[in-house]
């Protein structure tokens, strides 16, 4: 039997309460409004609203319209939405990885999680004024979509920057990005099709293995020093095995391990990629995080014929959340601008403005040298903490600069296990295995030391230490 | 030879200027700054300097450094870049089709190649605004990179709107995107693999087709009504014959025959993709630009199955600069969110906070019905001019909202003949070889009637015509 009109439209209105549609508080539409949407009669709204009041969901304020009732959620229980996704305990590694990304926006307790920079340095009130000052100008109001390629005066600065690591480029070399996350996945889209073999570092940031997974492709994971970064025999040998289509990695600041590739290993790379005939997909993000001297120079300083695909962002250097990155494409060049075409045409413009104008100011070098000062401090503090607090088995990478340390526990150790645990007690790390697709770092952990140091992450760090010393003695 | 080192230095710097990394005008680098990042000596600067000042590119100013000579470039012919890339008269289709996104921004002549909105009515302040007052408010300045599904403040907006098409969703059920593009890219990158075919409506919006392409798909173009959109018994007979893994389509004032499909065809239509078990992704872009009466239902408003993914953007009816769009992938949504998290990780999330804005505020619905009204009349005058002008066996598309009119000529007529034809005169039209990969349309053309009429374009659509007439006598 069908259901009256009135009853049919209070039904969608409490399953529109239920789905967040309109929060408690919040004004539902005008009974005009509501009659013309659904095209029933100004009766049949008044009738549903009325009997929707009569049931507690709503209420009508004398010449403002209808509310939903602060109570409303109370009275019939949960909403329904809460219910639909437990989160298993067991998650599969995609979840559990984009489980740990999100971790760091948590409010409560001690986040280690995430490779993201502390936004309390001065630069982010500077780069808020100039969100504002440049909204005011009305960057915006050009005709069209902006340029594929992206903004020129970005471009330009990006270019002028690339000089500190070696790289000459011209302006019209370089394409913007949504990050260099989105750089990496259209250089990986235009290299590569499903089943093509990536070598990348091992361990390697979640973030690229999950990227590779997803488009359908193979990675084979290179033996990385903690000093010296990917190992250049190791490629070799790779390289005469199996039909490498593209190297993917991160030489200056490798994530997780923060090695720096050396200038010579840079040069016989080079040469490998000129032999086999090959690209490499650079991801210079932690490129100018150094703690001390000079910056890296990029592998793309030493390429001669367009192989390399130099990508990066002010994701660690601004803030993520501009998502403002980049890529030098070399010789790929037309192939990844069509790929960013097709993707989204172009990106707003208005991040990559701001990002301009802050790099054009002298305040964006004086953050730099602050911030890295301030990180190897904190990395300093990290290290303290745990020959303090974990056992005494433990051995931590000892970073040149970046954003993260690297901690490798006895075999018996379980990474993912002491994830679980931590994170019951609003405690958050990264867990070995999802550094890897051979489980080979399941008795691993990352810890970033971008935020300050509090008592409370203090007392986390020795947290995790006594979580570490109890599996060791029930393992 | 080794050339010396302040030869070598200098050399960098002059290419530097013809790479646009610093203009006419601009500040150098410090002699300190150049002796640091270049590790050379200030000696070497110093010489490199005056020998770069002696030859006319750079002047000193006391006590600010160096800077680029006004007339360094004239002195040196024009800069080689310049010449790096030939325009061809014959381009390909992909280089023919960004060149007419691009056209749009031309600041020159009249543009009617892009389907772009006017940006001059009253919302463009209001969204500045709502820029201003939102980067003072320092929406950015929360930790990590935004969520992976987006703002909840504008994916409860979205949901709101989503109505209006019949579509009852709830805010988790949403993902925002950089425009529609980039929801329809992520849809098909999670539904496809290289080799599948996409059904699309014929005549198609060449982006689609050049994502098709890109992604290494095939499409197979099903005849579409110039009233009613694709043709249901066509499709019918492609699904028999053909593997066809998804349809692609843009139900609600099409691009660019600016049709509607009625609603018993989207039923058959949802039986169809019930019987063959596939998706259909749906892109509303227009569905909200009506010259009259409702907006049309979404096709998702008859999907019970969650097999339609619906995407759709506030390009065409705020300001496509703010690449905003969203998607609703029903049980796709997994896929969806993963495709997105490795493609770029999050989207900026201050224009996804000023999109949000807008909506709640009463003006936009306001902005809605005046822009509506003044497209509607502007489509119209095109129309009119059209017969006044057009050669009198020209065929036109009578769109029911959107932003475009189809034009059919004779067969003798080659409309990217036509289209260089115009170019020369600074006068934009998308070309109709564009809008298939199977030739069938190289005797049409789209153009767009957003901008407000000026005498500028009223001749522009004369000068058209008069093309129009001289090929007709000449072919």
């Amino acid at each position: 039997m069908q259901k009256l009109l009135y009853v049919q439209l209070g039904d969608q209105i409490t399953d529109q309460i239920r789905q967040g549609l309109y929060k408690v508080g919040e004004r539902l539409p005008s009974v005009r409004e509501l009659s013309k949407r659904e095209q029933v009669s100004i009766a049949t709204v008044n009738t549903a609203y009325a009997n929707l009041e009569q049931r507690g969901w709503i209420e009508a304020k004398p010449k403002s319209g209808y509310f939903v009732r602060r109570s409303c959620l109370e009275t019939v229980g949960l909403p329904e939405t809460s219910n639909l996704k437990p989160k298993p305990r067991h998650m599969s590694v995609n979840e559990l990885a984009m489980e740990v990304q999100r971790g760091v926006s948590n409010k409560k307790g001690s986040s280690f999680c995430a490779a993201v920079p502390d936004l309390n340095f001065p630069i982010s009130k500077i780069i808020q004024r100039t969100y504002v000052s440049q909204a005011r100008e009305g960057i915006t109001f050009d005709q069209g979509y902006g340029s594929p390629e992206g903004l020129y005066e970005l471009r330009q600065q990006i270019a002028r920057r690339a000089l500190g690591a070696g790289i000459q480029i011209g302006v019209d070399e370089l394409i913007t990005t949504a990050g260099a996350q989105n750089a990496l996945a259209l250089a990986l889209r235009a290299l590569t099709k499903p089943g093509d073999i990536v070598a990348v570092e091992s361990p390697c940031y979640f973030g690229l293995l999950q990227m590779i997974e997803s488009f359908g492709l193979k990675s084979i994971e290179i033996p990385t020093d903690a000093k010296d970064g990917m190992s250049i025999d190791a490629l070799k040998l790779a390289l005469q095995q199996w039909p490498i289509k593209v190297v993917l990695s991160i030489p200056a600041y490798s994530n997780p391990l923060g090695c720096v590739m050396p200038n010579e290993n840079k040069q016989a790379l080079m040469q490998l990629l000129q032999q086999y005939d090959i690209a490499m997909i650079e991801d210079d993000i932690y490129g100018e995080l150094q703690f001390e001297g000079h910056r890296p120079k990029a592998v793309k300083a030493f390429d001669e014929e367009g192989r390399v695909l130099w990508c990066s962002s002010v994701s660690k250097t601004m803030d993520p959340k501009l998502r403002v990155g980049w890529i030098a494409p070399g010789k790929y060049y037309a192939k990844i601008l069509h790929q960013k075409y097709v993707n989204s045409i172009s990106l707003p413009s208005l991040p990559q403005s701001v990002a301009a104008q802050v790099m054009a100011q002298g305040q964006f070098d004086r953050h730099l040298r602050q911030a890295r000062e301030t990180y190897r401090q904190r990395a300093q503090h990290l290290i303290d903490l745990a020959q303090m607090h974990f056992p005494s088995e433990m051995r931590a990478s000892s970073p040149q600069g970046g954003l993260v340390v690297w901690f490798e526990m006895p075999k018996k150790i379980d990474g993912t296990q002491l994830y679980y645990q931590c994170r019951e007690r609003e405690v958050r790390i990264a867990p070995g295995e999802l550094f890897s697709v051979t489980g080979l770092y399941q008795n691993c952990f990352r810890m970033s030391f971008a935020k300050p140091w509090t008592l409370e992450s203090e007392q986390a760090v020795a947290m995790i230490g006594l979580q570490l010393k109890e599996m060791m003695i029930k393992n």
